[in-house]
């Protein structure tokens, strides 16, 4: 990991919160609404769970489609159609009962920079906007929508030591 | 920037016009007409407005899904159905009160070509069609659809010195 | 163009023939048939009709999606449903009153090796089957959906020396 | 081949069983379970036929887009809505009739890890997740999705000697 400190600081975290567009999608929308989802990053929300993370979402669109997709992952909270991110991140903690500095943002474009703010670790994806990837603690190696959420969620519950027992639920022992 | 004097020329740019299939989208189209939209590219509409400039769209295609877009983008005027785009910019220019000089066209393909020769700077994708880059001032770093008009936007905005009002919109300072 | 006399049996061409999926698109499908379709590519058919040439689909599907895709176009004539695509070559030459040498066939999986035998210049998508390639005069440049139609219609324009002419209509000049 | 031995074992195999998402597709859905499907891995499981190869899907979602794909695709079994892909693949083999050292199973993510385990032959696409890329006795060239299941269903046939018959019927002869 490139970044100082940032598995001393990922193994505080107890809830990982996303921006939708650009981080859970490639950024790319028809005129419905309708988005490409990724099963991969999908799969991810179970592990977080299995592993004892919150997750949440947080969204300047409030749109049916984004609240379908997270009842089917079961995400523990939403604040969609909110444009303010940096409020959005402190009440989903508050909301899901961590500090702010146990709280992961994901962002990708302006509307985020004050939740990559008001979060104890700023993430972002590959493909973020500069202004983005400036200020983050941690630019990801995925793009949005190709893995960045998966890739979050694995490397949290590596930092907090949870991930040989998640994963061993699928192979019946550790990996690595 | 690689082009002589394009920083002082995306100075005195006050309305930018876009082609559609091809700049704002990467160029795919289903049968019923239905494309994929960059929610980046919208965003920088937003950015566009805040800063003082004027936006257009002018396609060949008269469709009710490009309507509904720029609705939502909040575009200041559109041709649709326009097959002469050298007419189409200077339409635009006069409706929205500005000159051609001050007009930035993007365009991708053979049909853009007079709207190109009758803007002040003539733009294209980074996979337009070879006789547009060859006739452009400007051959983006992005292609069509994954972030054109969004480089578009923020470059006229620095090149104006409005970047960094506009951005403090978002982080409460400047950036760079 | 690293094939030898291509230029010069692409000057006898009269009459194009595409397969549809993997061709005319990147191969990728929804349940309902739905295919994302290039504007680029459509396009480049509007120049092949001004520049005098011909136009034919040939695809083992019979899809009413194609049929409304080839009204939009104005191909010249159709062969769906149809899975012998030698025959499928040779009668729409027939049909459109031109030699099987002079007809270019454009096909990229393995039902299309008799449409390739049966057309005077045999070309390929540049990510057609391995023994698509090991079998064409002409391996093109773009993938299927991405270009390719195109790089074939402007390639015989040009060889034919009818691409000046046809450029001409948009820019009001010549052009190399 | 960079995998020792494997072309050997190849040879042995007569059942191919594909989990869906990430494999048979790039992995991404919309909100209503639409995929997009590749036509070029469709045509794989006609030859796969032709070559005398059973072919199944075992996906842990049931859902009619899937059983609508593999009734066009003529699949032979199912099992949706199948989380224990280990039990799955050994059922898929007993009831086609054959063991599952004669298996080969194609998944990307950790829920096929115990398919990969059950099967004869263990195969990943190029983009599975590591853990699935670090047990797999192949991990094939093609992503989910882009060629992929026609990469396995080749290499099966020329394995067992079938490929240069099942080409010959395209080709009217061999091919290499």
């Amino acid at each position: 990991m490139p970044f100082p400190d940032l598995a001393a600081r990922l193994a505080q975290v107890r809830l990982l919160v996303f921006d939708v567009d650009g981080v859970l999608t490639d950024g790319t929308i028809t005129i419905s609404g309708a988005r490409r989802w990724s099963v991969t990053d999908g799969f991810g929300f179970l592990l977080a769970r299995r592993g004892g993370l919150k997750t949440a979402l947080c969204s300047g669109r409030n749109d049916p489609e984004i609240e379908a997709r997270a009842e089917r992952l079961r995400i523990d909270a939403l604040r969609l159609g909110r444009m303010d991110k940096g409020a959005g991140v402190t009440e989903l903690a508050a909301e899901l009962g961590v500090t702010p500095a146990e709280t992961l943002f994901v962002g990708d474009d302006l509307f985020d920079l004050p939740g990559l703010a008001a979060a104890g670790v700023a993430a972002v994806p590959a493909d973020a906007r500069p202004e983005l990837r400036r200020r983050a603690d941690w630019v990801l190696s995925a793009p949005g929508g190709r893995g960045a959420a998966r890739e979050v969620i694995e490397a949290v519950l590596r930092a907090r030591g949870d991930w040989e027992r998640v994963l061993a639920e699928f192979t019946g022992g550790g990996d690595d």
